[in-house]
């Protein structure tokens, strides 16, 4: 099979290349001189270019012409038959964009992030907006692209396609709006049931946290020969492989939940790249499912599992450890209850799990009505600040904690929120799914061992990188389809455990 | 002129292309998790592969055929006619090389690298040797595809060539023979009439010496918004473009020596990178000479600027100020008599710069043989250790003092050493020529004032990138060829001045 061998020495450099892109990102988020924004963006602009000429090389194009027999007559779900499947894909995408587009956008978006950065710095919104309109200008360049196709009903689809393949405007459009009946009166009477103030009063010095942190990360499975470990401005995690996995957080001596629940949350994505299968390394297989499946392994980490009764069991002593005071006179009851506390707040990525989708409905509300041409990029901070207070009941004091509060539009990452949702409701289903398959989860996250929760997911997500889309993976690991109620149920469940509901307040959709 | 885009583009390629493999490297040597080597051997092939099948395209070699008559009509030291030359020298040299070949070399090289690495730590010289015939073995397959064009005379010839175009096995082999004659006597009676200990007795802690490098680095021109500064085991300078420059150094609490001129040395060749002409940005123009030049700025701030007198009477105050101790009873004089004093030593990056040359030699004479077949890799390190009885006087107590010291051979890098002493001459003749063009240069540096020092360095050296070869810029910079006695008479001078010699100790050579 001469063709298998060229298709694989193509996906290797695809993949490779891919390496070195998460490289230049990680760097320019955590490493590089303010200065140096301007060539990063054009070395971007230049990885992209050659990333799209391989992807759209009509050699790709023959060679999977070739192995198309041979594919229809193998085991569909091997991994060769699965890297045709995915590289096609890839390449009957990205066909349809023109190379200079796809470099323009790619040096559109790090201008705008290093304008995004500079417009919070000054608390300018007018810094960011001409980059923005570039931003949108380029995705509808894009859009238009799929003209014709009729893959795509709605323009807004073919941006969430990128993301979370498959999933489209009309099921984003439906599950919000349960997602915002249900939400708007849970979050009303949680946060009307708990106490004000933050959830861990009191100063943190930074070397505390970090000490924390360490100990945090180590117990759930970081591994110091393979992970990093940096500040950013905003968290993110990504790798240059499965065995270069690159971590960041915020370390902010008044907000130790920032560096807890981060660390957590980055971790959840550093696993699922770390435990990819290494039969999937350098080729195009070596990748997320969706973002959906992403967010899901972060989620997972940070709320189902970080913010459960038992890991408050075990991580209270580890509290007391590195940062004291305020957890000496603490019991675990006490810390579960504060940390699964309903506060109505400004910030997406400060957000309680019961407010965070509220969030989350609010940005897809805006970008659909920026894609559709409802919404002009001037008056975006307006529409903002009225959805937040429809939806939160919030006024919004600065631009900050406002429009500009999100890296995603500035990197020209439109209809890539609601993959954050998607990635709610997936974690609560594969939380039922790895209780329901592993014994005693409970007993071993009170005692520390993270081990089989890490090796259920490898076994039933993270291995398999991009072999099955999201949905295909969940009904592979659960025998489920998506839906709302687990996540709903999960909820509540939690507040009236947590003491933080005092009545059901809902009735179970079936 | 169509083709002249056409170029421009290509050059545009490569130019990010090497930018972005200056990322790879840097984050290599300062950033990436240990376990992460692998997959950074597999990024840098890709990457070398991708370069090499750009300057090897039969596109450029027919675009730059078409350009050649207009090239000889124009004027022919402008910036479009160099690009021309200097494309057509990359690509007629890339044509000879395999793509796979050169590929193995970049793989095996970051895997010697890390290999290098781990024998350090474990002082197993037997880790490293099967890494090094293997990058033997690369070399000569390399030096083969050059058989037949009548361009080399020797087959070292081939590997100096990449690092300094021009240079030849001849003209290293008569350069040293006589520094060596000249040098032996000299550092015998300069040694002798200094004192033993380190040039720094006492500890001076690591926050101490930051504040000072920072302090240091502020003053001759280091701008935090283009530069960064990391630790590394090895100290490099790195740029990503003349707007992104990545210095290291190292930390060592009992060797304050380390830093201050590592930074010192690591400043002159980031330097250079920082003052390359903007308008050969993006363009294959915006690289070193050749690394003799680049060596002569790094040893002109590390040694003729450095260890100056009137720098040590702007500097002991900086040094007092942050480091105290010590330093609080000395005069000029003492400082400048310290940092001069000649010793011999194991270290060829913490040797003073009047044995350096002896180091280099070693190097030279031990890669020589190693490169004709006389020298085996397996005898390597008993011909150091000879190499360095006879040169230096010393035993070799450990590998890591020597044959192990240094990182090069490791990197694949073979060839490479004698620039540095192409450089130290350079140095010297451009000293002269600096010192004979801007007035009042003692006084400048005495008062902390080293922008005239930029400026004659940017006008006459730094902007040209590598629009002239090392011969030629020296020529345009001083009228001079290059030459041993400006050194020489230059280092004789400042042992005399700084009482390390009691009597002059040869005769100038015409």
């Amino acid at each position: 099979m001469n063709e298998l061998q060229e298709l694989r020495r193509r996906a290797r450099d695809i993949a490779d290349l891919n390496g070195i892109g998460g490289l230049l990102l990680w760097d320019q988020n955590t490493m590089m001189p303010p200065g140096g924004a301007g060539a990063r963006a054009d070395q971007f602009e230049a990885l992209e270019r050659i990333l799209h000429d391989q992807l759209t090389d009509p050699g790709l194009g023959r060679v999977l012409d070739a192995l198309e027999p041979w594919a229809a007559s193998e085991d569909p779900d091997s991994d060769d038959v699965r890297l045709v499947a995915v590289l096609r894909r890839d390449h009957e995408k990205a066909v349809r964009v023109p190379t200079e587009l796809a470099a323009a956008m790619s040096l559109a978006a790090a201008h705008a992030q290093q304008a995004w950065l500079e417009a919070r710095e000054k608390n300018d919104y007018g810094h960011f907006a001409p980059s923005l309109e570039r931003i949108l200008e380029l995705q509808h360049r894009y859009i238009a692209c799929f003209d014709g196709t009729g893959e795509f009903a709605h323009p807004y689809d073919v941006l969430l396609d990128d993301y979370e393949p498959g999933l489209t405007t009309a099921e984003v459009t439906s599950l919000f709006s349960v997602l915002q009946e249900e939400l708007v009166p849970l979050v009303s009477a949680a946060a009307a049931a708990g106490e004000d103030g933050r959830v861990f009063p009191g100063h943190y010095p930074i070397e505390g946290q970090q000490a924390f942190a360490e100990a945090l990360l180590g117990a759930v499975g970081y591994d110091p020969e393979h992970w990093r470990l940096d500040p950013s401005v905003h968290p993110f995690a990504r790798s240059l492989a499965h065995t270069d996995v690159r971590l960041t957080t915020r370390w902010e001596p008044d907000d130790l939940a920032m560096s807890f629940y981060s660390c957590l949350h980055e971790f959840g994505h550093g696993l699922y790249e770390a435990q990819m299968s290494p039969s999937h390394y350098r080729t195009t297989l070596a990748d997320a499912a969706g973002l959906g499946t992403h967010e899901s392994q972060s989620r997972l980490w940070e709320n189902l599992i970080g913010r459960s009764k038992p890991f408050c069991e075990w991580v209270l002593p580890v509290l007391r450890k590195h940062l004291g005071g305020h957890f000496d006179a603490q019991e675990p009851s006490d810390l579960y209850r504060a940390i699964n506390q309903v506060r109505l707040s400004l910030i997406r990525i400060e957000a309680d799990e019961t407010t965070y989708n509220l969030h989350i409905a609010l940005r897809f509300e805006l970008e659909l009505a920026l894609v559709e041409g409802r919404l002009s990029v001037a008056d975006l901070p307006d529409a903002w600040n009225e959805a937040t207070h429809r939806l939160l009941g919030l006024d919004t004091p600065s631009i900050g904690e406002g429009v500009l509060q999100d890296i995603h539009w500035g990197a020209g990452m439109i209809g890539y929120f609601p993959t954050y949702t998607i990635g709610n409701l997936m974690a609560a289903q594969l939380w039922q799914g790895l209780r329901a398959d592993v014994p005693d989860v409970d007993d071993a996250i009170t005692a520390g061992d993270f081990a089989p929760l890490r090796e259920w997911l490898r076994d039933n997500i993270h291995r398999h990188g991009r072999k099955f889309d999201s949905r295909e993976l969940l009904r592979r690991a659960t025998g489920e389809e998506l839906s709302v109620e687990p996540f709903l149920a999960y909820l509540e469940g939690k507040l009236l455990d947590a003491g933080l509901l005092t009545a059901p307040a809902r009735v179970p959709r079936s």
